[in-house]
């Protein structure tokens, strides 16, 4: 089960939910990080139209969502699980913030079938359900209001999941090229020379304003379309000096 | 306003949402992660009975929500602001992932307060929005369904705002105590004489056994209390066999 996609590995098991809603936008979720298998260990409702009202553009997820009516035969097939919780203290294993498991499950992604395993919405997994996981996992939160939604958990594990696998947002499309050295310079030196024509700055006494416009154009990352519309401007006062 | 929590200078602004809904769930989004400034660009229906039900126990940031006529004046005491988009080619602007968006926010907001603008649900933000913010941010998505959900996204962002202001999982409760270096070999040499006289290990031919157990137990890391009851568990075997 060599997968080229780790992502492709990685089976999100809901037992239990409540609410269809949830379920539909736990697919949502899922399938925006790249993600697909689903399996729901005795949903509450499901089929439902909430879950497919909630689900968008992940329909596809939801029709293809295995329901199980044990943890056990959803995590058949899977070498390795981590439990999901928001609670410190419910269960005996040491909790592991959400991005340091999610790179221990890709890791083991890359080989084999993994699982990530919420609970209920209201009373989370059993200590039996997170017994036949080998590792637990949580999203740091506020320990005064620790109720994220289980859609919003979902989401929060699957972007980690992603981050953890390597994909990064596509590069930028070659027309946002940076500036070079060279035309910086050469608009830097325009900018004084304008500046110096239009009586802003006193060549006698410069003080220190070339290097604050430098400061604020360095913290900018120029790109070369922008040098061009720069000198443009400049190009257009200088001509409006000499009409 | 130096605030010791970076999280409390930061404002998360929702542009025209559509979904009442959505509203309600990106404010228990930001509960969870200790964030509580929520201001509304002209949103469709607000307040409204939806937004209620999907906060959650988050209706005190619902109540405290501001509700703005334009973007400006939700922007209005900020130093800082950056605009969230899942698309890349939409902007003139460098997409930055949000972890990287995240760590310049919150270094920010130790002396400012900085906001995170979300667009509608369908269209986004406009040009003209984006270009009132300094930064552009994207969840990495996949990019044949980067649809996430509004309070899907406000989930990512708050928890990555999070993360980055050095909030981490409180530290283990005293009880997950690990076993010491001395307390696991007096284990290991137990269960080597115990496999031993069980004639399960052959002194004479030990091949890798002990080595292949060590490793299995190295990464459990064990708890001093799991090598009592193993040590509990040998002890059982010994007595069996003395019977």
């Amino acid at each position: 089960m060599n997968n080229p996609d780790p992502l492709k590995n990685i089976r999100i098991v809901l037992s239990q939910p409540s609410h269809p809603g949830n379920v539909g936008a736990a697919a949502r979720a899922m399938k925006t990080m790249g993600m697909t298998d689903l399996v729901l260990v005795n949903p509450r409702a499901f089929p439902h139209p909430a879950a497919h009202a909630r689900a968008a553009g992940a329909i596809d997820l939801l029709d293809a969502a295995r329901v199980t009516g044990t943890l056990d035969a959803a995590l058949t097939g899977t070498v390795f699980a981590a439990a999901t919780s928001s609670r410190q203290r419910e269960f005996r294993h040491r909790l592991m913030p959400v991005r340091e498991a999610a790179q221990e499950l890709i890791a083991v992604a890359r080989s084999g079938c993994v699982a990530v395993v919420f609970g209920n919405e209201t009373a989370g997994l059993t200590r039996e359900e997170a017994g036949r996981c080998q590792l637990l996992a949580a999203i740091p939160a506020d320990p005064d209001y620790l109720s994220l939604n289980l859609a919003a958990a979902v989401q929060v594990f699957c972007y980690e999941l992603r981050v953890a696998s390597g994909v990064t947002l596509p590069e930028l499309p070659p027309e946002f090229e940076p500036a070079a050295f060279e035309d910086v310079e050469r608009f830097y030196a325009h900018l004084e020379q304008t500046l110096v024509a239009i009586d802003f700055l006193d060549p006698e006494n410069p003080k220190r304003l070339m290097q604050r416009l430098r400061r604020l154009f360095a913290r900018a990352r120029l790109e070369r379309e922008e040098v061009s519309i720069l000198r443009g401007i400049l190009g257009a006062v200088d001509q409006l000096r000499s009409r």
